[in-house]
Protein backbone atom coordinates (compact mmCIF):
# COMPACT_ATOMS: atom_id res chain seq x y z
CA UNK A 1 0.00 0.00 0.00
CA UNK A 2 1.09 3.25 -1.14
CA UNK A 3 -0.14 6.34 0.56
CA UNK A 4 0.20 9.31 -1.72
CA UNK A 5 -0.62 13.06 -0.54
CA UNK A 6 -2.58 15.42 -3.01
CA UNK A 7 -2.44 19.23 -3.29
CA UNK A 8 -4.49 19.91 -0.65
CA UNK A 9 -4.09 16.86 2.05
CA UNK A 10 -3.69 18.65 5.00
CA UNK A 11 -0.45 16.67 6.41
CA UNK A 12 -3.19 14.08 7.14
CA UNK A 13 -1.18 12.51 4.65
CA UNK A 14 2.12 12.23 6.72
CA UNK A 15 0.08 10.98 9.82
CA UNK A 16 -1.88 8.40 8.32
CA UNK A 17 1.05 7.06 6.41
CA UNK A 18 2.90 6.58 9.37
CA UNK A 19 0.22 5.13 11.15
CA UNK A 20 -0.12 2.58 8.37
CA UNK A 21 3.77 2.29 8.23
CA UNK A 22 3.45 2.74 4.71
CA UNK A 23 4.97 3.97 1.71
CA UNK A 24 4.29 7.72 0.82
CA UNK A 25 4.89 10.10 -1.67
CA UNK A 26 3.59 13.83 -2.36
CA UNK A 27 2.34 14.51 -5.35
CA UNK A 28 4.09 16.93 -7.82
CA UNK A 29 2.10 19.55 -8.75
CA UNK A 30 2.55 23.71 -10.20
CA UNK A 31 0.33 25.70 -11.78
CA UNK A 32 1.26 26.93 -15.17
CA UNK A 33 1.36 30.77 -16.18
CA UNK A 34 -2.28 30.15 -17.67
CA UNK A 35 -3.71 29.00 -14.57
CA UNK A 36 -3.97 25.41 -15.17
CA UNK A 37 -2.78 22.66 -13.00
CA UNK A 38 0.44 20.20 -13.57
CA UNK A 39 0.37 17.03 -11.95
CA UNK A 40 2.29 14.54 -11.64
CA UNK A 41 2.97 11.09 -9.26
CA UNK A 42 7.18 10.89 -8.92
CA UNK A 43 6.65 7.13 -7.86
CA UNK A 44 6.14 4.13 -9.11
CA UNK A 45 2.34 2.55 -8.28
CA UNK A 46 2.31 -0.32 -10.88
CA UNK A 47 -0.27 -3.33 -9.37
CA UNK A 48 -0.03 -1.47 -5.89
CA UNK A 49 -3.19 -0.17 -3.69
CA UNK A 50 -2.84 3.48 -3.30
CA UNK A 51 -4.98 5.56 -0.92
CA UNK A 52 -4.79 8.85 -1.83
CA UNK A 53 -5.45 11.91 0.48
CA UNK A 54 -7.34 15.03 -0.96
CA UNK A 55 -9.88 17.57 0.70
CA UNK A 56 -12.10 19.57 -1.45
CA UNK A 57 -11.96 22.74 0.28
CA UNK A 58 -11.11 26.62 -1.21
CA UNK A 59 -10.89 26.56 -3.88
CA UNK A 60 -13.22 23.68 -4.35
CA UNK A 61 -13.03 23.21 -8.08
CA UNK A 62 -9.11 23.39 -8.32
CA UNK A 63 -8.63 20.33 -5.53
CA UNK A 64 -11.57 18.27 -7.05
CA UNK A 65 -10.10 19.06 -10.91
CA UNK A 66 -6.77 17.85 -9.38
CA UNK A 67 -7.97 14.68 -7.59
CA UNK A 68 -9.35 14.04 -10.93
CA UNK A 69 -5.88 14.30 -12.47
CA UNK A 70 -4.41 12.23 -9.82
CA UNK A 71 -6.52 9.11 -9.76
CA UNK A 72 -6.54 8.73 -13.82
CA UNK A 73 -2.99 9.14 -13.84
CA UNK A 74 -2.61 6.38 -11.13
CA UNK A 75 -4.71 4.24 -13.12
CA UNK A 76 -3.19 5.10 -16.48
CA UNK A 77 0.14 3.88 -14.17
CA UNK A 78 -1.13 0.78 -13.42
CA UNK A 79 -2.43 1.20 -9.67
CA UNK A 80 -4.47 -1.62 -9.34
CA UNK A 81 -7.00 0.11 -6.42
CA UNK A 82 -7.70 3.34 -5.80
CA UNK A 83 -8.88 4.32 -2.28
CA UNK A 84 -9.68 8.71 -2.26
CA UNK A 85 -9.96 10.02 1.14
CA UNK A 86 -11.36 13.41 0.68
CA UNK A 87 -11.84 14.33 4.47
CA UNK A 88 -14.01 17.29 3.65
CA UNK A 89 -16.24 16.86 0.90
CA UNK A 90 -16.68 19.69 -0.82
CA UNK A 91 -20.61 20.38 -2.68
CA UNK A 92 -21.67 17.87 -0.27
CA UNK A 93 -24.45 20.25 0.71
CA UNK A 94 -25.66 20.14 -3.28
CA UNK A 95 -27.38 17.04 -2.52
CA UNK A 96 -31.36 17.87 -3.42
CA UNK A 97 -32.88 19.95 -5.69
CA UNK A 98 -35.41 22.31 -4.28
CA UNK A 99 -36.03 23.93 -7.64
CA UNK A 100 -36.66 22.20 -10.91
CA UNK A 101 -33.52 22.19 -12.79
CA UNK A 102 -30.48 22.39 -10.36
CA UNK A 103 -27.57 20.88 -10.44
CA UNK A 104 -27.13 17.76 -8.08
CA UNK A 105 -24.09 18.79 -8.03
CA UNK A 106 -22.39 16.46 -5.82
CA UNK A 107 -24.05 13.53 -7.26
CA UNK A 108 -22.28 15.06 -10.84
CA UNK A 109 -18.78 15.32 -8.84
CA UNK A 110 -19.15 11.37 -6.86
CA UNK A 111 -19.99 10.40 -10.55
CA UNK A 112 -17.14 11.67 -11.43
CA UNK A 113 -14.76 10.61 -8.68
CA UNK A 114 -16.11 7.09 -9.62
CA UNK A 115 -15.35 7.54 -13.02
CA UNK A 116 -11.87 8.50 -13.14
CA UNK A 117 -10.73 5.38 -11.47
CA UNK A 118 -11.55 5.89 -7.69
CA UNK A 119 -12.51 2.44 -6.22
CA UNK A 120 -13.32 3.58 -2.86
CA UNK A 121 -14.06 6.76 -0.90
CA UNK A 122 -13.31 7.38 2.21
CA UNK A 123 -14.58 10.87 4.12
CA UNK A 124 -15.36 12.74 7.35
CA UNK A 125 -18.84 13.75 8.60
CA UNK A 126 -20.20 14.71 4.97
CA UNK A 127 -23.86 17.06 5.20
CA UNK A 128 -26.08 13.93 4.75
CA UNK A 129 -24.65 10.80 4.92
CA UNK A 130 -27.31 8.74 2.23
CA UNK A 131 -26.78 10.61 -0.67
CA UNK A 132 -23.21 10.22 -0.45
CA UNK A 133 -23.62 6.65 -0.65
CA UNK A 134 -26.30 6.66 -2.63
CA UNK A 135 -24.64 8.57 -5.36
CA UNK A 136 -21.05 7.13 -5.66
CA UNK A 137 -21.09 3.73 -7.17
CA UNK A 138 -18.06 2.65 -5.37
CA UNK A 139 -17.55 1.64 -2.00
CA UNK A 140 -18.22 4.36 0.74
CA UNK A 141 -16.69 4.59 4.02
CA UNK A 142 -17.56 7.56 6.44
CA UNK A 143 -15.43 8.44 9.68
CA UNK A 144 -17.58 9.47 12.01
CA UNK A 145 -15.11 12.37 14.50
CA UNK A 146 -18.26 13.26 17.05
CA UNK A 147 -16.43 10.88 20.04
CA UNK A 148 -13.48 11.87 19.24
CA UNK A 149 -14.77 15.94 19.27
CA UNK A 150 -16.56 14.64 22.41
CA UNK A 151 -13.35 14.16 24.26
CA UNK A 152 -12.39 17.27 24.11
CA UNK A 153 -15.71 18.91 24.88
CA UNK A 154 -15.40 17.07 27.87
CA UNK A 155 -12.24 18.94 28.85
CA UNK A 156 -13.67 21.91 28.66
CA UNK A 157 -17.81 21.71 29.71
CA UNK A 158 -18.94 20.58 33.20
CA UNK A 159 -22.41 20.68 32.54
CA UNK A 160 -23.12 19.99 28.89
CA UNK A 161 -26.53 20.20 26.86
CA UNK A 162 -26.16 19.61 23.30
CA UNK A 163 -28.35 21.39 20.77
CA UNK A 164 -28.78 20.81 16.66
CA UNK A 165 -29.01 24.13 15.24
CA UNK A 166 -31.64 22.74 12.85
CA UNK A 167 -33.11 18.96 12.09
CA UNK A 168 -30.56 18.69 9.51
CA UNK A 169 -28.14 18.64 12.23
CA UNK A 170 -30.08 16.11 14.78
CA UNK A 171 -28.60 12.87 14.29
CA UNK A 172 -25.27 14.16 14.96
CA UNK A 173 -26.40 16.28 17.79
CA UNK A 174 -28.06 13.09 19.32
CA UNK A 175 -24.30 11.11 18.88
CA UNK A 176 -22.81 14.11 20.73
CA UNK A 177 -24.98 13.83 23.37
CA UNK A 178 -24.86 10.14 23.83
CA UNK A 179 -21.12 10.62 23.76
CA UNK A 180 -21.39 13.39 26.51
CA UNK A 181 -24.27 11.23 28.54
CA UNK A 182 -25.79 15.05 28.49
CA UNK A 183 -29.25 16.09 27.35
CA UNK A 184 -30.34 17.30 24.17
CA UNK A 185 -32.59 18.97 21.57
CA UNK A 186 -33.35 21.42 18.53
CA UNK A 187 -34.43 24.13 16.90
CA UNK A 188 -37.06 23.80 13.91
CA UNK A 189 -36.10 26.24 10.64
CA UNK A 190 -37.47 27.10 7.46
CA UNK A 191 -36.51 28.19 4.56
CA UNK A 192 -38.51 30.83 2.15
CA UNK A 193 -37.88 29.00 -1.39
CA UNK A 194 -38.49 32.18 -3.05
CA UNK A 195 -36.66 34.77 -0.58
CA UNK A 196 -34.08 32.49 0.64
CA UNK A 197 -34.77 33.69 4.01
CA UNK A 198 -34.87 31.56 7.01
CA UNK A 199 -36.67 31.82 9.88
CA UNK A 200 -37.10 29.53 13.27
CA UNK A 201 -39.75 27.76 13.26
CA UNK A 202 -39.40 25.69 16.68
CA UNK A 203 -37.64 26.60 19.26
CA UNK A 204 -38.92 25.10 22.38
CA UNK A 205 -35.90 24.22 24.26
CA UNK A 206 -36.15 23.45 27.85
CA UNK A 207 -33.68 22.68 30.45
CA UNK A 208 -30.35 24.76 29.28
CA UNK A 209 -30.55 26.96 32.73
CA UNK A 210 -26.59 27.07 34.09
CA UNK A 211 -25.88 25.08 31.47
CA UNK A 212 -22.62 24.87 29.14
CA UNK A 213 -24.21 24.70 25.29
CA UNK A 214 -22.97 22.86 22.80
CA UNK A 215 -23.81 23.62 19.91
CA UNK A 216 -22.89 20.31 16.96
CA UNK A 217 -23.03 21.02 13.44
CA UNK A 218 -21.12 19.53 10.11
CA UNK A 219 -20.03 22.67 8.87
CA UNK A 220 -19.30 26.46 10.10
CA UNK A 221 -19.71 28.30 6.80
CA UNK A 222 -20.77 31.89 7.20
CA UNK A 223 -21.75 31.36 10.61
CA UNK A 224 -25.18 32.84 10.27
CA UNK A 225 -26.75 29.53 11.88
CA UNK A 226 -24.55 28.91 15.05
CA UNK A 227 -24.58 32.38 15.95
CA UNK A 228 -28.74 32.10 15.64
CA UNK A 229 -28.79 29.28 17.90
CA UNK A 230 -26.15 30.74 20.31
CA UNK A 231 -28.28 33.61 20.89
CA UNK A 232 -31.85 31.28 21.45
CA UNK A 233 -29.26 29.06 24.02
CA UNK A 234 -28.37 32.31 26.17
CA UNK A 235 -32.14 33.44 26.19
CA UNK A 236 -33.07 30.39 27.48
CA UNK A 237 -30.70 30.98 30.24
CA UNK A 238 -27.69 29.20 28.78
CA UNK A 239 -24.63 29.45 31.29
CA UNK A 240 -22.01 29.70 28.26
CA UNK A 241 -22.23 28.39 24.55
CA UNK A 242 -19.33 25.82 22.47
CA UNK A 243 -19.71 25.70 18.74
CA UNK A 244 -18.41 22.51 17.38
CA UNK A 245 -18.20 21.17 13.75
CA UNK A 246 -16.58 18.87 11.86
CA UNK A 247 -15.35 21.20 9.73
CA UNK A 248 -15.14 24.98 10.11
CA UNK A 249 -14.33 27.33 7.36
CA UNK A 250 -15.49 30.97 9.16
CA UNK A 251 -16.19 32.61 5.86
CA UNK A 252 -16.06 36.68 5.54
CA UNK A 253 -16.89 38.00 8.74
CA UNK A 254 -17.93 34.78 10.71
CA UNK A 255 -15.59 35.19 13.36
CA UNK A 256 -16.90 37.85 14.33
CA UNK A 257 -20.95 37.10 14.06
CA UNK A 258 -19.98 33.60 16.18
CA UNK A 259 -18.38 35.84 18.88
CA UNK A 260 -21.02 38.94 19.24
CA UNK A 261 -23.14 35.77 19.58
CA UNK A 262 -21.60 35.04 22.54
CA UNK A 263 -20.09 31.90 21.56
CA UNK A 264 -16.98 31.45 23.89
CA UNK A 265 -14.93 27.88 22.04
CA UNK A 266 -15.32 26.82 18.70
CA UNK A 267 -14.18 22.99 18.27
CA UNK A 268 -13.35 21.27 14.70
CA UNK A 269 -11.38 19.10 12.89
CA UNK A 270 -8.61 19.16 10.51
CA UNK A 271 -10.37 18.13 7.38
CA UNK A 272 -10.22 22.04 6.42
CA UNK A 273 -7.15 24.30 6.97
CA UNK A 274 -8.79 25.50 10.39
CA UNK A 275 -8.40 28.78 10.93
CA UNK A 276 -6.56 30.74 14.28
CA UNK A 277 -8.64 30.47 17.21
CA UNK A 278 -10.26 27.06 16.61
CA UNK A 279 -9.33 24.15 18.97
CA UNK A 280 -8.57 21.53 16.76
CA UNK A 281 -8.90 18.12 16.73
CA UNK A 282 -6.64 15.88 14.39
CA UNK A 283 -8.66 13.08 12.25
CA UNK A 284 -6.02 11.31 11.14
CA UNK A 285 -5.98 8.41 12.98
CA UNK A 286 -9.86 8.03 12.58
CA UNK A 287 -9.25 8.04 8.88
CA UNK A 288 -6.27 5.56 9.30
CA UNK A 289 -8.01 2.69 11.19
CA UNK A 290 -10.56 2.98 8.71
CA UNK A 291 -8.48 2.26 5.05
CA UNK B 1 -33.03 22.35 -30.88
CA UNK B 2 -32.15 24.75 -27.40
CA UNK B 3 -29.58 26.72 -27.28
CA UNK B 4 -27.81 26.98 -23.53
CA UNK B 5 -25.56 29.51 -22.35
CA UNK B 6 -23.37 28.34 -19.84
CA UNK B 7 -21.25 30.49 -17.15
CA UNK B 8 -18.09 31.27 -19.98
CA UNK B 9 -20.35 31.35 -22.89
CA UNK B 10 -18.96 34.96 -24.06
CA UNK B 11 -22.34 36.17 -25.66
CA UNK B 12 -21.08 33.24 -28.82
CA UNK B 13 -24.58 31.28 -27.26
CA UNK B 14 -26.69 34.53 -28.26
CA UNK B 15 -25.16 34.61 -32.01
CA UNK B 16 -25.50 31.04 -32.88
CA UNK B 17 -29.06 30.76 -31.73
CA UNK B 18 -29.86 33.81 -33.74
CA UNK B 19 -28.08 31.91 -36.72
CA UNK B 20 -29.92 28.68 -36.25
CA UNK B 21 -32.98 30.55 -35.20
CA UNK B 22 -33.70 28.34 -32.45
CA UNK B 23 -34.64 28.55 -29.42
CA UNK B 24 -32.28 29.73 -26.68
CA UNK B 25 -31.23 30.49 -22.36
CA UNK B 26 -28.76 31.16 -20.27
CA UNK B 27 -27.90 28.91 -17.62
CA UNK B 28 -28.88 30.42 -14.16
CA UNK B 29 -25.51 30.11 -11.43
CA UNK B 30 -24.41 32.08 -8.28
CA UNK B 31 -21.82 31.24 -6.09
CA UNK B 32 -22.28 30.16 -2.32
CA UNK B 33 -20.60 31.95 0.27
CA UNK B 34 -18.19 29.13 0.49
CA UNK B 35 -16.98 29.44 -3.24
CA UNK B 36 -18.74 26.35 -4.32
CA UNK B 37 -20.94 27.21 -7.90
CA UNK B 38 -24.88 26.52 -8.09
CA UNK B 39 -26.08 25.94 -11.75
CA UNK B 40 -29.84 25.60 -12.47
CA UNK B 41 -31.25 24.85 -16.18
CA UNK B 42 -34.20 27.40 -16.09
CA UNK B 43 -36.02 25.91 -19.32
CA UNK B 44 -37.72 22.49 -19.97
CA UNK B 45 -34.98 20.09 -21.93
CA UNK B 46 -37.36 16.78 -21.92
CA UNK B 47 -36.71 15.22 -25.26
CA UNK B 48 -34.66 17.88 -26.67
CA UNK B 49 -31.25 18.30 -28.38
CA UNK B 50 -29.43 20.76 -26.25
CA UNK B 51 -26.97 22.86 -27.53
CA UNK B 52 -24.46 23.84 -24.44
CA UNK B 53 -22.16 26.62 -25.15
CA UNK B 54 -18.96 26.95 -22.31
CA UNK B 55 -15.44 27.78 -22.78
CA UNK B 56 -13.31 26.84 -20.86
CA UNK B 57 -10.63 29.96 -20.12
CA UNK B 58 -9.25 31.07 -17.11
CA UNK B 59 -10.44 30.13 -14.15
CA UNK B 60 -10.28 26.73 -15.91
CA UNK B 61 -11.01 24.38 -13.38
CA UNK B 62 -14.20 26.43 -12.33
CA UNK B 63 -15.47 26.38 -16.09
CA UNK B 64 -14.82 22.58 -16.64
CA UNK B 65 -16.67 21.84 -13.43
CA UNK B 66 -19.85 23.94 -14.35
CA UNK B 67 -19.94 22.12 -17.49
CA UNK B 68 -19.88 18.98 -15.96
CA UNK B 69 -23.07 20.14 -13.80
CA UNK B 70 -24.71 21.88 -16.78
CA UNK B 71 -24.42 18.42 -18.95
CA UNK B 72 -25.44 16.28 -16.25
CA UNK B 73 -28.01 17.99 -15.05
CA UNK B 74 -29.49 18.49 -18.39
CA UNK B 75 -29.03 15.08 -19.01
CA UNK B 76 -31.24 14.07 -15.51
CA UNK B 77 -33.94 16.53 -17.16
CA UNK B 78 -34.23 14.13 -19.80
CA UNK B 79 -32.27 15.95 -22.88
CA UNK B 80 -32.23 13.26 -25.83
CA UNK B 81 -28.68 14.59 -26.67
CA UNK B 82 -26.06 17.33 -25.81
CA UNK B 83 -23.56 18.98 -28.16
CA UNK B 84 -20.95 20.48 -26.00
CA UNK B 85 -19.42 23.50 -27.78
CA UNK B 86 -16.18 24.41 -26.23
CA UNK B 87 -14.71 27.36 -27.91
CA UNK B 88 -11.48 27.56 -26.02
CA UNK B 89 -10.30 23.68 -24.64
CA UNK B 90 -8.73 24.38 -21.07
CA UNK B 91 -5.84 21.74 -20.88
CA UNK B 92 -5.64 20.92 -24.43
CA UNK B 93 -1.74 21.67 -24.17
CA UNK B 94 -1.63 18.94 -21.06
CA UNK B 95 -1.94 16.12 -23.92
CA UNK B 96 1.39 14.05 -23.68
CA UNK B 97 3.51 12.64 -20.97
CA UNK B 98 6.92 14.03 -21.35
CA UNK B 99 8.22 12.53 -18.05
CA UNK B 100 7.09 9.46 -16.44
CA UNK B 101 4.14 10.05 -13.87
CA UNK B 102 3.09 12.78 -15.77
CA UNK B 103 -1.21 13.44 -15.98
CA UNK B 104 -2.26 13.64 -18.88
CA UNK B 105 -5.19 16.61 -17.95
CA UNK B 106 -6.48 16.97 -21.61
CA UNK B 107 -7.41 13.32 -21.34
CA UNK B 108 -8.76 13.40 -18.31
CA UNK B 109 -11.10 16.36 -18.69
CA UNK B 110 -12.12 14.63 -22.24
CA UNK B 111 -13.42 11.64 -20.27
CA UNK B 112 -15.17 13.09 -17.80
CA UNK B 113 -16.80 15.01 -20.53
CA UNK B 114 -18.11 12.22 -21.86
CA UNK B 115 -19.17 10.56 -18.50
CA UNK B 116 -21.02 13.64 -17.34
CA UNK B 117 -23.23 12.75 -20.79
CA UNK B 118 -22.14 14.74 -23.88
CA UNK B 119 -22.69 12.72 -26.83
CA UNK B 120 -20.46 15.50 -29.16
CA UNK B 121 -18.13 18.18 -28.90
CA UNK B 122 -17.11 20.81 -31.16
CA UNK B 123 -14.63 23.02 -30.17
CA UNK B 124 -12.72 25.76 -32.02
CA UNK B 125 -8.80 25.20 -33.23
CA UNK B 126 -7.29 23.08 -30.49
CA UNK B 127 -3.38 22.83 -29.73
CA UNK B 128 -3.60 19.35 -31.41
CA UNK B 129 -6.48 18.18 -33.10
CA UNK B 130 -5.18 14.36 -33.30
CA UNK B 131 -5.26 13.69 -29.61
CA UNK B 132 -8.53 15.83 -28.83
CA UNK B 133 -10.66 13.10 -31.58
CA UNK B 134 -8.54 10.34 -29.79
CA UNK B 135 -9.45 11.21 -26.13
CA UNK B 136 -13.06 12.45 -26.30
CA UNK B 137 -14.89 9.07 -26.63
CA UNK B 138 -18.06 10.80 -28.20
CA UNK B 139 -18.47 12.76 -31.73
CA UNK B 140 -15.72 15.54 -32.38
CA UNK B 141 -15.55 18.74 -34.88
CA UNK B 142 -13.07 20.92 -35.28
CA UNK B 143 -13.84 25.09 -36.29
CA UNK B 144 -11.07 26.09 -38.29
CA UNK B 145 -10.83 30.26 -37.83
CA UNK B 146 -7.30 30.64 -39.95
CA UNK B 147 -10.04 31.40 -42.76
CA UNK B 148 -11.57 33.46 -41.60
CA UNK B 149 -8.40 35.28 -39.77
CA UNK B 150 -6.79 34.86 -43.25
CA UNK B 151 -9.69 37.58 -44.39
CA UNK B 152 -9.09 39.89 -42.03
CA UNK B 153 -5.41 39.93 -42.24
CA UNK B 154 -5.79 40.39 -46.12
CA UNK B 155 -6.94 44.43 -45.25
CA UNK B 156 -4.02 44.78 -43.24
CA UNK B 157 -1.01 43.47 -45.19
CA UNK B 158 0.02 44.00 -48.70
CA UNK B 159 2.86 41.43 -49.17
CA UNK B 160 2.38 38.92 -46.74
CA UNK B 161 4.86 35.81 -45.62
CA UNK B 162 3.98 33.29 -43.00
CA UNK B 163 5.64 32.14 -40.29
CA UNK B 164 5.43 29.36 -37.64
CA UNK B 165 6.75 29.83 -34.26
CA UNK B 166 7.79 26.17 -33.65
CA UNK B 167 7.28 22.56 -35.52
CA UNK B 168 3.63 22.39 -33.75
CA UNK B 169 2.16 25.07 -35.37
CA UNK B 170 3.32 24.12 -38.71
CA UNK B 171 0.01 23.00 -39.98
CA UNK B 172 -2.02 26.02 -38.92
CA UNK B 173 0.79 28.28 -40.61
CA UNK B 174 0.58 26.34 -43.64
CA UNK B 175 -3.20 26.88 -43.81
CA UNK B 176 -3.11 30.20 -42.86
CA UNK B 177 -0.41 30.78 -46.19
CA UNK B 178 -2.49 28.37 -48.38
CA UNK B 179 -5.44 31.02 -47.75
CA UNK B 180 -3.12 34.16 -48.25
CA UNK B 181 -1.34 32.58 -51.35
CA UNK B 182 1.86 33.48 -49.38
CA UNK B 183 5.36 31.81 -48.92
CA UNK B 184 6.04 30.10 -45.60
CA UNK B 185 8.87 28.85 -43.22
CA UNK B 186 9.15 27.96 -39.57
CA UNK B 187 11.33 27.90 -36.83
CA UNK B 188 12.09 25.09 -34.72
CA UNK B 189 12.75 24.95 -31.15
CA UNK B 190 13.98 22.44 -28.68
CA UNK B 191 13.04 22.28 -24.79
CA UNK B 192 15.67 21.06 -22.09
CA UNK B 193 13.87 18.57 -20.17
CA UNK B 194 15.49 18.95 -17.10
CA UNK B 195 16.49 23.03 -17.30
CA UNK B 196 12.85 23.81 -19.18
CA UNK B 197 14.43 26.07 -20.99
CA UNK B 198 13.35 26.88 -24.60
CA UNK B 199 16.19 27.47 -27.39
CA UNK B 200 16.07 27.85 -31.17
CA UNK B 201 17.36 25.05 -32.88
CA UNK B 202 16.56 25.89 -36.82
CA UNK B 203 15.37 29.74 -38.33
CA UNK B 204 16.76 29.11 -41.50
CA UNK B 205 14.26 31.59 -43.10
CA UNK B 206 14.43 33.39 -46.02
CA UNK B 207 12.81 35.89 -48.41
CA UNK B 208 11.40 37.57 -45.46
CA UNK B 209 12.98 41.02 -46.40
CA UNK B 210 10.57 43.70 -47.45
CA UNK B 211 7.47 41.53 -46.02
CA UNK B 212 4.70 41.51 -43.94
CA UNK B 213 5.71 38.79 -41.64
CA UNK B 214 2.23 36.59 -40.06
CA UNK B 215 3.44 34.56 -37.28
CA UNK B 216 0.59 32.00 -36.72
CA UNK B 217 0.01 29.71 -33.27
CA UNK B 218 -3.15 28.33 -31.70
CA UNK B 219 -2.56 30.58 -28.38
CA UNK B 220 -0.69 33.55 -27.43
CA UNK B 221 0.04 32.63 -23.78
CA UNK B 222 2.75 34.68 -21.83
CA UNK B 223 4.02 35.95 -25.46
CA UNK B 224 7.42 34.70 -25.09
CA UNK B 225 7.42 32.39 -28.05
CA UNK B 226 5.35 35.17 -30.62
CA UNK B 227 8.39 37.86 -29.37
CA UNK B 228 10.91 35.15 -30.30
CA UNK B 229 9.57 34.53 -33.52
CA UNK B 230 9.35 38.37 -33.99
CA UNK B 231 12.65 39.05 -33.57
CA UNK B 232 13.80 36.55 -36.05
CA UNK B 233 11.59 38.07 -38.26
CA UNK B 234 13.09 41.80 -37.70
CA UNK B 235 16.76 40.05 -37.79
CA UNK B 236 16.13 38.48 -41.34
CA UNK B 237 14.45 41.99 -42.80
CA UNK B 238 11.14 41.76 -42.02
CA UNK B 239 9.04 45.20 -42.57
CA UNK B 240 6.32 44.29 -39.91
CA UNK B 241 5.29 41.51 -38.18
CA UNK B 242 1.90 40.64 -37.24
CA UNK B 243 0.59 38.25 -34.63
CA UNK B 244 -2.14 35.42 -35.35
CA UNK B 245 -4.14 32.95 -32.79
CA UNK B 246 -6.91 31.00 -32.22
CA UNK B 247 -6.98 32.08 -28.86
CA UNK B 248 -5.35 35.56 -27.41
CA UNK B 249 -4.52 35.01 -23.39
CA UNK B 250 -1.91 37.68 -23.30
CA UNK B 251 -0.70 36.71 -19.63
CA UNK B 252 1.13 38.92 -17.60
CA UNK B 253 3.49 41.02 -19.01
CA UNK B 254 2.64 39.47 -22.27
CA UNK B 255 1.15 42.79 -24.38
CA UNK B 256 4.66 44.60 -23.13
CA UNK B 257 6.61 41.63 -24.36
CA UNK B 258 4.89 41.50 -27.81
CA UNK B 259 5.02 45.55 -28.37
CA UNK B 260 9.08 45.64 -27.30
CA UNK B 261 9.53 42.63 -29.98
CA UNK B 262 8.18 44.83 -32.45
CA UNK B 263 4.77 42.91 -33.08
CA UNK B 264 2.79 46.01 -34.61
CA UNK B 265 -0.94 44.20 -34.15
CA UNK B 266 -2.45 41.18 -32.49
CA UNK B 267 -5.45 39.39 -34.31
CA UNK B 268 -7.37 36.44 -32.71
CA UNK B 269 -11.05 35.29 -31.85
CA UNK B 270 -13.66 35.20 -29.14
CA UNK B 271 -13.15 31.63 -27.71
CA UNK B 272 -11.83 33.63 -25.37
CA UNK B 273 -12.85 37.13 -23.33
CA UNK B 274 -10.24 39.09 -25.76
CA UNK B 275 -7.88 41.37 -23.96
CA UNK B 276 -8.34 45.15 -25.45
CA UNK B 277 -5.76 46.39 -28.05
CA UNK B 278 -6.80 42.37 -30.05
CA UNK B 279 -8.32 42.63 -33.49
CA UNK B 280 -11.31 40.37 -32.87
CA UNK B 281 -12.52 38.14 -35.46
CA UNK B 282 -16.29 36.24 -34.41
CA UNK B 283 -16.13 32.58 -34.26
CA UNK B 284 -19.75 32.32 -33.98
CA UNK B 285 -21.05 31.67 -37.64
CA UNK B 286 -18.21 28.94 -38.03
CA UNK B 287 -19.59 27.50 -34.69
CA UNK B 288 -22.76 27.72 -35.61
CA UNK B 289 -22.47 26.16 -39.64
CA UNK B 290 -21.22 22.76 -37.78
CA UNK B 291 -23.98 22.11 -35.73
Amino acid sequence: MIVIGGTASNSIDDKVAKILGSRSSKVESKLFPDGESYIRIPIEVKGEEVVIIQSTYYPQDKHWMELFFMIETLKDLGAEKVISVIPYLGYARQNRRFKDGEALSLKTVLDLLYRSGSDELITVEPHDYDTVISFFKGKVKIVDPVPTLAKELKKITSNPFVIAPDKGALSRAERMAKELEAPFSFIEKERDRNTGEVRVKYSHISGVENKDVIIVDDIISTGGTMAQASRIAYEKGAKSVIASAAHVLLIGDAKDKLSSAGIREIIGTNTVIPPETVKVVDVSELIAVRI
